[in-house]
């Protein structure tokens, strides 16, 4: 058997690739219509981090790897799934079925390119760059304004409270302050309007 | 009435944009189970400008510019709808209703940032440099693969002939010519499959 060309395995990659847009994630679009998809919210982050640069924590990211980052940092989801945020069963095993995924889609690639786009989601997930922590700070801050917008929607669904929001995306602060800042103000308006209850604690 | 604030802007105009994901193109998905949305195709584009870059025409490219042009290259479609490659009367006022949506979206956005965005949507529309050749060569190139894996689906449904393809496409050539190369391959493939009639000429 002849080994296929290059192109070829760049382009079958490209074509498997196509089923992010089936991966339906928890988040509602602004209109309430429908769920999003990964391919969806990868290309709104990709327009955040385009516009929200100025909030990094630290000045002078290489938005270059910000943006590719951010393209291919859910095609594990292709084979393992959206795990829900919130989700304390589903992320036990999450990272196994990540890696086997990552293993299987990345290897479609030709060898380097399929090393570089391992590299940058190990980057993504490790969250030790600036770039991956301004990266990952928009991956938690995009649906909150979506739960926002659309009064809690998700947020309702699932019987989420204001402090596991905090909770689990106060890492927002390390790669973006300021959107953390504006976040907590997001959360407190939703708890006042009802889009979210106060939890145990009850204060925010 | 105070002015919104510079983060208000940005976070109005990321809302707003949310509205790409409603836009349904001609393109259908590559399980043909639906057509895609402006959304996903931007995100894959990105996908494609990210992996396909040895092809470009021009070497050197600043694949930053491509990207951001990819991001936003389709946003005033949220105004003016998607027009289909080879609706020649949709195509007449094309032109106008774009210019009309591009002054409104992106003029949410603070001025410099809506300058810079109307700057990379100008370049991607005039392709005369080699990013925004290599960028739109891209935004020909994914719906031939669409319709190609898709045995032609809506090449098929608009009765859309090969000359017609090449007629329409040719400029990829442009942008990256082994690509070009590549798609005449596949539109002759189509054609001895069926997948799309020769049209008039009756050579591909």
């Amino acid at each position: 058997m002849t080994e296929p060309s290059r192109l070829s395995r760049q382009i079958e990659f490209l074509v498997e690739i196509d089923k992010l847009k089936h991966v339906v994630r928890q988040t509602w679009l602004m209109d309430g219509s429908r769920r999003e998809n990964d391919a969806e919210h990868s290309w709104h982050l990709a327009a955040l981090a385009l516009l929200l640069g100025e909030y990094a924590a630290e000045p002078g990211l290489d938005l270059l790897r910000v943006l590719k980052m951010v393209v291919v940092h859910d095609l594990v989801e292709i084979d393992a799934g959206d795990t829900f945020a919130y989700d304390t069963v589903g992320a036990k095993d999450k990272e196994l079925r990540e890696q086997r995924a990552a293993e299987r889609i990345f290897n479609i690639l030709p060898t380097d390119q399929a090393t570089e786009i391992r590299s940058l989601w190990n980057e993504f997930e490790a969250r030790q760059t600036p770039e991956a922590r301004y990266a990952t700070a928009l991956d938690r801050f995009q649906p909150i304004l979506h739960n926002y917008y659309t009064q809690g929607k998700a947020w309702r669904h699932h019987g989420i409270t204001a402090d596991q929001v905090i909770q689990r995306n106060r890492s927002i602060a390390e790669g973006a302050p300021e959107l953390w800042r504006h976040v907590v103000g997001l959360i407190r308006d939703a708890v006042e309007k009802g889009y979210l209850p106060p939890g145990r604690t009850g204060t925010v």
